[in-house]
C-alpha cells in the first residue's frame, strides 16, 4: 500500500479537451475515471474514460493506435480488457496495468499531445451517452463501517445496547444481492412487503412506508485471490480498482421485522444504485489522510493493522445527498441538499474491509462490489440516511414549495454527489448517482 | 404448480443402459437429473444426464441428432443451450421446455429406443468424469426453513428467547457468497477468524474450533424474473429447474461473534459445496405430499397461500449425513451416518421460497441458487448439524476405532445424500456431496 505522486498528479497539467481545463470540473486530466457507456442511439458498450465534458472511447481509441507508444500496454490481455464490453477484464489485471493505463491516457490527453488529431473522433459527449453497469458484479457485499451511523441506527433498533460489542473489533460485513444492482438513473419501484406495526401483534402486507436512502462509497475489487488464500493488509490496496458512489436503498419498515436473526434481506434487495463512473485509488493519492483510532478504543488486531494506515488508510472524499421530489422536477426547482459528510469519517479503512473479508479464505474476484455501509459524519446533520435525519422518522423536512418529507415518497429522486478537492491539488470528482422511486406494484 | 404424472413417471420403464435397472440405482430412466462434467482427462466441460452408471452427453447427444424427431426441440435456443458449457441458458428456457426435454432424453434412453446404437457412444462412464459447477451461480440466498433448526439453534444462541416472533411470518432469508460455492469432491482450508471465547473480554484471532456442516437442499432457479416483477405461489414453481443437495459449511465460533447486528458472513463465505446432479421438479412429481400448517400456528399470508400448497406443496426426499475422518479413510473404513432427515419437514415451502424472495420486485435469474437452511427433522436424532447433534457442543460423537468428534476435524470428509423412494415408484436419487476439511492457512 504505497501511495506515490506522479506526474499524473500534477495540478499544472491541462488537457487539449478544453472543458477539462474548467477548475469545477469534477473530470481533469488528474482524474481518469473509468466507465461502461455506449451512445443514447444504442449500440455496443465500450469502456471509457472521463475527460471534462467528454468520454474517451478506449475501444475507438485502442483502434487509433493511441497505446502504440507504450511498451507495458503491448499485451494481448490488455488489447482484450480494452475492447471488452465491462472492466472486469482491467480490473484483473492489476495495479501496475492499471498504472500504465493511467500514465498513458494522461499522456495523450494532455495538452499538446501528437494524439490529439487522431483521437478527436475517439471522443463521446457525456450528453449523448448512456451508462451500463462498469463491471459484472459476481458478489456484492455491505460493510457497515461509519460508527456514527451504527450507532444512530442502533439507538433505534435496540434503545438500551445501540453499539454492540463486537463492532470496534470486526469490520461487520454482510452479503447483498447483486442483480438488483442499477446504474445511475435507475427507476425501480417501491417494494411491497411484509412490515408489523408496532400496534398490532400480526404484521400487514403492503408497500413499504419507510423508504429510505443509504449514503455509501463502492469499492469495486480489481485482481482476486484464490479460494483459501488470504489478501494481506499492506497488499489490500493493490487489489482495489476504484472507488464509486453507491445508494443502498432500504426499506425500514420492512428490515425492522425481518432482520433477526440472519440480518437485512428483502429490505435492500430490490435496488441498489452506484454511480457510472469508478474513481482509481491513484487518482485520489493526493487525498490520502491518516487513518487512526481513539486511544480508547480497542487497536485493531494484528491482521488489520499496518504502519500505513497511520500515514495515508483514510479518504478525504466529501460527499453529498440532495433530494427532488417530483413537484419540484415538474416545476424546475433544482433538487435540494439533504445532507454532507466525509469518507474519512470511517472507522475501518478500505484495507480493512478486504483484508478482513478475506482472511478466512473467502475469495473475492475481478468486478465484486464492496460497500462502505451509510457514511454518516459525527454531527447529526451530516447523517447519510433518512432516518437518522428525521430523528427515527419522528421529524419531517421541509422542502421549498412547502413539501415536507420524513422517508421517499413515489416520483422522488435521491442524488448522491461525491468529489475530493483542496488548494494546491486538482479536484478529483465521483459525478453523481441519481434513483428515482416509482409506485409500488399494484396488488 | 401443477403436478402430474406422465409417460416418464411408468415405474416399468426400462432403460437401453443395463445398469439404470438396478433397483438400487440412484438413476433410473424416471430421475434424469442434469449436471456438467468433462472426462477426467480433460477437455471442455459439456452438459450431461445421469443414467445408471453411465452420463448421456448432451452436446454429442444432440450432435448425433438424438432429439431430431422431437419438433419442440428444434429451436437454435435449445440447440444452443444443449451444447452449453454451463445449465444457465438451458435453466432460462422455461418449464415446458425443460418437460419437452425430459420426454425426449426418456423415449431415446428407453428399453428398445431406436437412438440406442448412436448414442452408445455418447455415453461418458461416471466413474471416468469430474464435475463442474452445473451453473453460473449469480447470487446464492439461504433460507432458515426448518423450525426444528431453528429452535435448536436459537436456544444456543438466545436461550430465553429462541424461536423469533417473524419465524412462523417470514420465510427467513439472507444473502450468502456465490464465489465461494464449489461441487462435490471440494477441499478447503478450516477458516481463521475473530472468535471471542466466554472466558475472555476481547476477541482471540485463529483458526475456527467449531466448524460444522449444514445438511441443506439446493434449489436452481430456472427462469427468471424482472427487476420490480414478483413471481405469484402458483408460478413459482414454474421458475424453479431443480433440486440438489448443499452442504452450507459453517465456522459457529466464527459466527457467535460476528452476526450482531447483520447477519453471518466470514463464518459461512469461505466454502459451501452442492452436489454435481440437479433432480428436476419434474422426475420429484410422485414425491409430493400435502405441505401444511398447525391449526395452532398463523397461516400463511394471502401472497404465500394456495390452495396446491394443501394437496403437493412438500417433497418426501429423504436426507443422509455420514462422516469419514482421516483415520478411517486410511484405514479402509465406511463413512459413518451421524444422522438422518427429510426434506417434508420444511416449514416454508419451495415455492414460498421463491415466492417471498420476488414479492419486493428483487429479479432472480437462471442459475441463481437458493438453500432451503439445514434440514433438522422433530426428532433430536435428525438434526442436520453438529452443533445441534452434540447439544450445543458438549457431548461428542463416538466412532469406529474410538475417534470422538464435537465438531469437525482437519481431514474429516462429510457426505451428504438424498433419495425419494417408496413402493410402486422408481427410486430418485441425488447422488452425494462430499467435502473434506484441510488444516488452516499457517500463520
Amino acid at each position: 500500500m504505497t501511495v506515490q505522486l506522479n506526474e499524473t498528479h500534477d495540478v499544472k497539467l491541462g488537457s487539449w479537451v478544453a472543458s477539462a481545463n474548467q477548475p469545477d470540473s469534477d473530470f481533469p486530466i488528474q482524474n481518469l475515471p473509468f466507465a461502461v457507456f455506449r451512445s443514447k442511439a444504442g449500440g455496443d458498450f465500450h469502456i471509457g474514460v472521463a475527460i471534462g465534458d467528454q468520454i474517451l472511447d478506449l475501444h475507438a481509441a485502442y483502434a487509433a493506435n493511441a497505446f502504440s507508444g507504450f511498451p507495458s500496454l503491448q499485451s494481448t490481455e490488455v488489447a482484450l480488457a480494452l475492447q471488452s464490453n465491462s472492466l472486469n477484464a482491467l480490473m484483473g489485471l492489476g495495479a501496475e496495468t492499471w498504472s500504465a493505463l493511467r500514465l498513458a491516457l494522461s499522456r495523450i490527453l494532455r495538452a499538446g499531445a501528437q494524439q490529439e488529431a487522431s483521437l478527436r473522433s475517439a471522443l463521446v459527449p457525456q450528453s449523448d451517452a448512456e451508462y451500463g453497469l462498469p463491471a459484472q458484479i459476481g458478489d456484492y457485499t455491505d460493510f457497515y463501517t461509519s460508527v456514527h451511523h451504527a450507532t444512530a441506527i442502533g439507538k433505534l433498533f435496540r434503545p438500551d445496547n445501540p453499539l454492540l460489542p463486537n463492532y470496534k473489533w470486526v469490520p461487520i460485513g454482510y452479503h447483498g444481492r447483486s442483480s438488483s444492482i442499477g446504474v445511475s438513473g435507475q427507476q425501480f419501484r417501491r417494494p411491497l412487503g411484509q412490515t408489523k406495526p408496532p400496534t398490532s401483534d400480526t404484521p400487514v402486507f403492503g408497500p413499504s412506508k419507510r423508504l429510505d436512502y443509504e449514503l455509501e462509497i463502492g469499492i469495486f475489487v480489481g485482481k482476486g485471490n484464490e479460494l483459501g488464500d488470504a489478501v494481506t493488509i499492506d497488499q489490500a490496496e493493490s487489489h482495489v480498482f476504484g472507488l464509486c458512489l453507491l445508494n443502498d436503498w432500504s426499506a425500514r419498515d420492512i428490515q425492522a421485522w425481518e432482520y433477526q436473526p440472519l440480518g437485512p434481506f428483502l429490505a435492500k434487495n430490490f435496488a441498489s444504485t452506484i454511480s457510472p463512473w469508478i474513481v482509481t485509488l491513484e487518482a485520489l493519492a493526493p487525498y490520502r489522510l491518516a487513518w487512526d483510532r481513539e486511544q480508547a478504543d480497542p487497536q485493531p488486531m494484528a491482521y488489520l493493522d499496518s504502519a500505513d494506515l497511520r500515514t495515508h488508510g483514510a479518504f478525504d472524499v466529501q460527499l453529498q445527498v440532495s433530494l427532488q421530489t417530483q413537484a419540484m422536477r415538474e416545476q424546475g426547482v433544482a433538487a435540494q441538499s439533504l445532507s454532507q459528510s466525509n469518507f474519512r469519517h470511517s472507522y475501518w479503512s478500505v484495507s480493512q474491509l478486504l483484508t478482513h473479508h478475506t482472511v478466512n479464505g473467502c475469495n473475492l474476484r475481478p468486478g465484486d462490489l464492496l460497500g462502505s455501509g451509510t457514511q454518516s459524519g459525527p454531527q447529526p446533520s451530516e447523517a447519510g440516511s433518512l432516518l437518522e435525519l428525521t430523528g427515527g422518522g419522528k421529524e419531517a423536512i421541509s422542502f421549498p414549495g412547502g413539501e415536507k418529507r420524513i422517508f421517499i415518497e413515489d416520483g422522488d429522486t435521491v442524488i448522491l454527489r461525491g468529489w475530493a478537492h483542496k488548494p494546491g491539488c486538482a479536484r478529483i470528482g465521483f459525478g453523481e448517482v441519481s434513483g428515482t422511486v416509482l409506485p409500488a406494484r399494484t396488488l
